[in-house]
Order: C-alpha cells, then structure tokens, then sequence
C-alpha cells in the first residue's frame, strides 16, 4: 500500500510545474494535443471499451441503478460525441494572451489586462467517463495543467482516457503531467487533493449535491460550485398567452432532470384565472404533476397543495410548483427567498417591468421571453461549459474557456518612476 | 456578556437584507451617503477626536510602540484625508448595472453580461481607523453592504466612524445596516464571522501577513489576500544605465516598507560589470545595504552575503538582495522560485525581450521600463484601490471598485425555446 497523501502532493507539485508549459503553449500545440487525442480515442476503441467493460462488470456485481450503468458506458456514440467535443474545443479562440483593455494614464504609462491561464484546475466528479476528457479539453485549451479525480466506478474507463490525453500531450512536447488522474478510488486522496493550495488554483466539483458539499466543506483551495436550480419563470400581468404556454412547457417538460429546468411557476394574479388552467392543462398534457398554492388549487383542480418545502425544492422530475402572485414584487421577493440564484425566467409585454426584473433579480442567468433552458454554456455562446456557478465570485452562471482565465496587469513604460 | 456568535450571525444576516437595497440604489443616492459622510466627519470632529483619545490611552497603557500609536490617530489632517477619499468615490463611475459585453445568437437571442455587487462584503482590518471609512465607501459605492472588523487598539474611533457612515445611510433612505462594525474585541467574533459562508461572499483582509494567514486558514468564505510582496527588477543585457538606475533607486527607496518595492534585483551578467557598481552605489547613496551573490560580491565591495533565504524575504526596508543572471530565462526562473506573484519589472531595450518578460513572467502586474512602485490601484487608473489580490480567483492584483462586483447574465428573447 503507498503512502496516498504524499502520492496526491507530488501529483500536485507535477501539475504545478507542468502548468508552466501549458500556459506558455501555443494555440497551435494545444490544439494539436485536442486533435490528436481525438485521433488516439479512434484508434483504441477496442482497448477503451475492454477498460469500460471491466468496470461495468465491476458496477454490476455492486448492483448499481441501470441509469448509472447507462451513464458509465462508454458506447461508440459517447465516444464519438468525446471527438466531436474535442475538435470543438479545438475551434474555439483561445483566451491565453488576449487584452482585455488597455489604457493611457497621464504619466504615459500603458496599462492593460491580459488574460492569462489560472495554473492547476482540480475537477472532481461522478460516474461519467467523457467528463474526463471534456474537461482536460477545456482545461488545456485555456492553458492550465489539469488534476483529475472521477468516480470510483469509471476507474479504469478513466485511466485508459487520461493516459491518451497524457501521450498527446508528451507527443506534442508539453509534459505528460500537464493531465494527470488520481488512481486511486480512497477518498483519502481527494481530502488529501483539497489540500494542496500551494499547487492547486481552484476545484471545480461535477455531480449531485452530497459531492458539492463534501468538496465546499473540506476544501482550502477556493471551490467553484452549484448546489442546484430552483428556477423560477414569471407570467407577468399583460403576457402574450402563446407565448407563456411556450415557454412554460419548454422550461418544465422539454429535459425535466437537469438543474436549468423551471421548478417554480409564478402566475400575476390578474391573469392566473384565464390563463393559469390553459398553462396547467397544456403541462398535464406533458405529464407533469402541479403543487400549488391555495390560489393555484380553486383555479387547476388537478392540482396538489404545495407545502412550505415545495418551494425550496428542485425536483428534476415532472413536478412543477405553483403560486399566484400579486405582482412583480411579490415575484421578485418569493425568488429571493426560495430561488437559488441559478436562472429566472419573466415572460412579459410591459417593457418597464422586464428592465426591472433583469436589474433586480439577482440570479446568476435572468431572461426575458425565453425558456429557462437556454441557461447553458453552448446556448448563451460560450462555446463551451465547464460548470455553472451560483456563488459570485471569479464566475457567476455558466462557465467557459474564459472563465478558466484571469488576468493579470501588463505596463508598458519608458523609464516611469513615482514621484 | 452576550452571545458572541448568535450577535455576529444576526450582524451577517441583516447585512444580506441590507444588500438588496443598496444594489438596488441609484448612484446619485449613493453618492449622497458618501457626501453626507464627509460632512458629518467635518461636523463632528470633537466626538472622533474624544473616541480617538480614548483609543490612544488605552494603547499607551498598554506600550504599544510609537508606530502603531502614530497609525491610530486621527488626527485633522487624516480626518481631511477621509473626506477627500469620500469626496473621489463619490466622483468615479458607478460599476453595477454596465452591460460588459452583449452579443446576438442566431436564434436572435441578445445574451449580456451585466455587472452586479458581490453582496456582503467582510473586511478585517489592523489599527488605522481610516480604513472604517475608505473601504466602507468602496463596498457601497460598488452595491455592496459591508461588515467591518478592525483592531481592537481602534475599537472606539472605529465605533464613531461607523456610526457617522450608518447614519447617513438611513438619512439617504438605505438601511443602517448596510454598513456594521462588529464592537466586540474578541477574536470569537472574527472566527464567527468567518462562517457566514451563507451571508457574506467575500472577505478581504488587510494587514500583516499573521492576520492574513489567520483569516485564510480559518475561513470558510472565500478570501482575497494577497501575503507579501517580494518584487523584482530585471535588468536586461543593453538595458539603458540611466533609466535602469533611476528605476532601481525607486523602486527600492521612493517607499521602502510598501509591499510594491523592490526587494530583489536581477542584473544581467553582461552589464554587470559595468552597471553593477553604479547601481549599488546610487543605492548605497540611499541607505540601502546589499545583500549580494558570489558574482555581485566580487563586484560590490560592500556588499553582504545574501543567504538562500534573503531570496524569498520581503524586507519592507532599505535591504536589497542582488543576483547576477545569465539572462532573461534565469530571472524569470528565479521570478518563478522566489516571486510572490506581485510584480515584476524588466529595464530592457530589447523588444523581443520586452513582450517575453510581460508574457511569460505570471505575477499580477509585470512592467516594462517602469518601477514596481507603480504596481497600486490609483497609479494603475483605477481611481481607488480596496486591495491587492496575488491569488488568481476573481481578482489578481490591484483591486478597485471593478473588483467588488460581479457579473450575471441578461437575455432578451421574444420567445425562443430551446427545441
């Protein structure tokens, strides 16, 4: 049995010193190593699918859910979805080395920002096998070394992806350690990973609640993480009917188990008696289930009574919650208190109101007249997400190749000196 | 004797209900709340001056040294010096609320990124009771509502500060608690403060490095900080003698005990010979005793042996560290070893030379023919400076009212959903 800890610090210290050599990479060698990845995953299929048979075994004999045997299994489409992304990534402009800004001061001085790779990225995650190389991928195109820890389960599916991502690199003349997995399923390494603040800029956690809260907690390296989406769409007095039905149905039904699903429906009063039992057949007719609030229930007689804890809750299922609010404020002020600071959604024709729901509601992604789901890196444009955060700091709401930057001043003088 | 911890959660706890009105102020209110602070300092001089002399004997009883006594008064030309810092954030431009960056996707989605305050701010400070009011004006000018924690030697003046500030606040129509002072001296306070993960969103220290070391470690809020500043001057074969001396004098002596002085100087090998003397004399001229390599002892007579730990030390006073190098490489090596990720700056008239240095040196600011001394948020142009960040999460460097907030996403659709 090796020593873990000290097996974890030096993975660190490797990654420290490898992340010099990604960050001073060029576009073209990093996206060479993406590409050539892509190439190493076609031509070892048959090697990756003996690795992820074993593991499937392994999970089977555990008895694992068939919706997590489902998302272990590295198919011939997972894998070829992987290359895709990876030729994608590829595409993308790379962010190391663009100027943010620059400017002028008095005393001639030239004074920009220039975008530059944050160093060592931690990701830590569950049971799917292509977040390991979606993740190297968007960590080695922005320029930093990358240090992986994947579910227990995918262990060997990931050993045999992150040493073709390791061979790419070593191929391209960046050091093999500038991707590196934990090999270990002990959870000592992971609390002996959330240690290493001297090497490691940030971890992003990938999974359910219980992971987020365990890495949050037991970190000393800054954690970028949502916990959930309890997000919220708001039919506003004076709404187009056609288009609330819209968007209403494509927030709830159109992939009900993701964190960027509408939870919480709020209907302005002066329209839930006309509109709310149109909105509330139309999503029955989806299958979905409504808890509502006492306005809600004289209204939808379908309808079941949502308890105090219906608010708060992110079901990722058919369930829908209801309530019927006297206005704006009273929107504003129930998603303060039950939202999660993830995405919200007002559906209006009142130009004043739409400017004063984007202003005021302080979650990560706010909308007007459009589905809650477009919360999502793809969809806004990024070109890609690594993550969605709901706390403030570095980055709030879905993450891209950026947000795996920082910035650094740069100056340009000609001999300055303060008086 | 109150409940420490339950007085802190209830402080942490209005403080976030107190943020969503001041991010929901308008700029000329809190502009007011600034003005309106300056004038209740000029008006109630005797009351700070009372508060103060309060403060200075209990810390003259207690023998707190002469330095720390002169950094704890208020005298009338601080109390100006508060106004006059009042009066210029009032006069910068109102970060929340500007749209970063827009652009249209082609569902004709327009996707923003707009900028809002962090939310709670936590400061824990050492004994300049200025600090009560200058970080206090950039938490709100920048949205933010602000809890304040400063040292104990201050504890009385810090009182009368804050309450002039809360004051004005709710004379302006915003909740008194946007801004609070934590009035208790124990150190259960702080260590209760920084568990309100669920009420503050950032805390910065300022002070020693002791008290930031404590503040980090004991956290579970992220913390922007930054530990030392062990800066250094680069210079490069054919650098130009005059402007490298002028820059080296001051970067060493214009302000020795700042974390942006020089500490170490690097000489390339090829102008050592010559310019080394100069540039240690020109020091010397100063004050500044050298602390030197075996190349710049054979060069420098009066220089000291520097130590292998002289080179990772902060001196903060007219002690320099000199090492002759090979060239650009072995300084930035050395940088990447000994460097606290401050700032760095090469005297160079190499152009080749000159953009490697910015690009691949990887301290928050890294300057070209200028002096370290520059490396502060007012000589940067950022029109005030809250503090310095070495750590690459959320702000890197100079921090200036920018760098209280955040942004969030915006989306004007006209009911797009997603297929």
């Amino acid at each position: 049995m090796q020593d873990i800890p000290a097996a974890v610090r030096e993975m660190a210290h490797d990654a420290r010193e490898a992340s010099r050599f990604v960050a001073a990479a060029t576009t073209e060698r990093k996206n060479q190593v993406l590409r050539d990845t892509a190439r190493r995953i076609q031509e070892n299929r048959e090697l990756l699918r003996e690795a992820n048979r074993k593991d499937l075994e392994a999970a089977g004999e555990k008895g694992l859910p068939a919706a997590m045997l489902d998302r272990l299994t590295l198919s011939d489409k997972v894998m070829d979805q992987m290359c895709r992304s990876l030729e994608e990534v590829a595409s993308l402009p790379d962010p190391v080395g663009e100027i943010v800004r620059m400017w002028k001061r008095p005393n001639g001085l030239m004074v920009g920002k220039m975008r530059i790779p944050l160093g060592v990225v931690g990701i830590i995650y569950e049971a799917r096998p292509n977040v390991t190389v979606d993740a190297a991928a968007l960590c080695l195109k922005s320029g930093n070394a990358v240090l992986l820890r994947g579910g227990s389960e995918a262990i060997r599916s990931n050993q045999a992806l992150a040493e073709l991502l390791s061979r790419a690199c070593s191929d391209q003349g960046l050091p093999e350690q500038a991707v590196q997995l934990i090999r270990t399923t002990d959870r000592a390494a992971v609390l002996e990973l959330l240690k290493q603040e001297e090497f490691i800029d940030v971890i992003i956690p990938r999974g359910g609640e219980p992971l987020i809260r365990f890495v949050a907690e037991n970190s000393r390296i800054p954690v970028i993480k949502h916990y959930k989406g309890v997000c919220h769409v708001y039919v506003d007095q004076g709404a187009d009917p056609e288009m609330a039905v819209r968007i209403c149905v494509n927030a709830k039904t159109q992939r009900p188990g993701v964190c960027n699903a509408m939870e919480t429906l709020l209907v302005h009063e002066a329209e839930a008696r006309v509109l709310l039992p149109r909105l509330a057949a139309a999503l029955q007719a989806k299958g979905v289930e409504i808890r509502g609030c006492p306005a809600t229930l004289r209204l939808v007689p379908f309808a079941r009574t949502a308890r105090e804890e219906d608010w708060g809750t992110e079901y990722l299922d058919l369930i829908l919650s209801v309530k019927v609010v006297a206005g704006l404020e009273e929107a504003i002020d129930h998603i303060h208190r039950y939202g999660s600071l993830h995405t919200e959604s007002i559906v209006t024709r009142d130009y004043e109101r739409a400017q004063r729901f984007l202003r005021q509601v302080e979650s990560s992604t706010v909308l007007v007249n459009a589905s809650t789901r477009f919360s999502d890196g793809f969809e806004l444009g990024l070109g890609a997400e690594i993550g969605i955060s709901t706390t403030k700091l570095h980055a709030y709401g879905p993450m891209g190749l950026e947000e795996l930057t920082t910035t650094k001043f740069i100056v340009y003088g000609n001999g300055q000196v303060r008086e």
